[in-house]
């Protein structure tokens, strides 16, 4: 006689990504999204007046490789339904921050007490998505390894301006050994919704990187002789494009405290 | 009324593969083959007595990159039906090397006086087939610009050994601005069949190589400030075993000098 299957009769057990989006909810999770509910796509949040909302699109349809968009709300909406089912953006991120007129204000765990009914949010994709596709191949992710957020630099690329924003791409960076720099290309042009390929490599001083060892957000991580630096546009961009457009009012997630999807990473895989 | 059509009673005019392959069957053609019949994959060429040949089957089976087979004749035969029409392995290439002992005692314009009834002839992919991927996109290709054979370096790469087939992997460097260097992994890796994706770039010292202005086969090309070197397995890293494994008899190709087969570079592309 076979053994007894699963008990059928139990719940389901929760979806991982929900798991986390309430577990922020609570405020029970205040902390870094690395990690959570693998498999899942996480995003940045990018949250605008309706009134920069056309720029704003527009700025994003022009530079996908910094701000790959995955889903954006209803004017005055606080849910993108095609990223979740029970998804609330004025709680469910971990961290937030609140800008006025271009400049920070406050950091916030729960956005509620600052949404207001003009608003219009914007996901877009997140470099967690094809590290995942990375790390299953075995390829070693210094900021991980080092248990510090990824290296950010500003560079002199610059980003196709549209309405009120312009500005530098900020990229992250990873240091790799030339044979994981080329499979890491093969791998990330696979989710060209989360960034893609990276944008450069090998000569940090040709983007106006002047020294790896000083990165303009998250932590320094050890560059090996061994290895070369390979830059990814970043999702921390729109921050700083906020930053320069001085737009009335703005919330974005604080840079590492992602929003949790309940879309796959794989859904997002072009071949 | 309409203009009159094209004369259709003209005769079909000759495929330009067929014609690269007749001009140098006669003698015509000796020099090199790069830019002849654009759009058709050409190959390198090893001849090796049958005894050999299911030691040499394995080392390219083992050896991808460096060895990608297109096609292998029948012992004897001096064709490969699958790579063209009208294809005469003893007299298609403009350039033959003829090999005694691992010693390269002759080079000649036409092979048929060393043909032999036991030989098996192998045909392996060529960077051409991917420089034109890279060409279509404005890529520029430095050792066409400086009008020069590609630079060839014997590196510290060990292919896989299979029998008596041993020895170093050759690759061909190519100069590549960063973003160029990412979008030609990309182009590059769809091409599997000749040479695919780059095995280094960026730091050449990790694989053998001191000095990029002395290349092992080949010729010297500039590398300027704002470029990085990126290496491709090379399909001369055959005539690189062959020298070593010393079969009693070989023949290939002469660098530079291929056989342009009636295969489009298209037909090898995955995706």
């Amino acid at each position: 006689m076979s053994p007894p299957l699963a008990d059928l009769s139990a719940p389901p057990a929760i979806r991982p990504s929900l798991a986390a989006r309430l577990a922020a909810r609570s405020g029970a999770l205040t902390g870094s999204t690395a990690g959570l509910a693998l498999g899942h796509a996480q995003a940045n949040l990018a949250v605008l007046p309706a009134v920069y909302a056309a720029d704003f699109l527009r700025f994003c349809q022009a530079n996908p490789k910094p701000c790959p968009l995955l889903g954006v709300s209803e004017v005055g909406a606080w849910t993108i339904p095609s990223l979740g089912d029970d998804l609330d953006l004025r709680s469910d991120i971990p961290g937030y921050r609140i800008w006025r007129d271009g400049e920070l204000v406050a950091e916030v765990d729960d956005a509620s007490a600052f949404w207001r009914d003009d608003l219009v949010a914007f996901a877009i994709g997140c470099s967690y998505s094809f590290e995942e596709g990375l790390i299953a191949e075995d390829i070693p992710i210094r900021h991980i390894e080092e248990d510090v957020r990824v290296p950010m630099y500003r560079t002199s690329i610059d980003c196709t301006p549209a309405g009120v924003f312009s500005g530098r791409m900020v990229v992250s960076m990873r240091p790799l050994r030339p044979p994981h720099a080329i499979r890491a290309v093969q791998i990330s042009s696979r989710y060209p919704a989360v960034h893609g390929a990276p944008v450069h490599l090998g000569l940090p001083h040709l983007i106006g990187i002047a020294d790896l060892a000083r990165p303009d957000y998250g932590d320094p991580v050890t560059v090996k002789d061994d290895e070369i630096p390979v830059f990814w546009a970043c999702g921390v961009t729109p921050q700083s494009v906020i930053a320069s457009a001085r737009p009335s009012f703005a919330i974005t997630h604080k840079p590492g405290t992602m929003l949790v999807t309940d879309r796959r990473n794989s859904d997002y895989a072009v071949i």
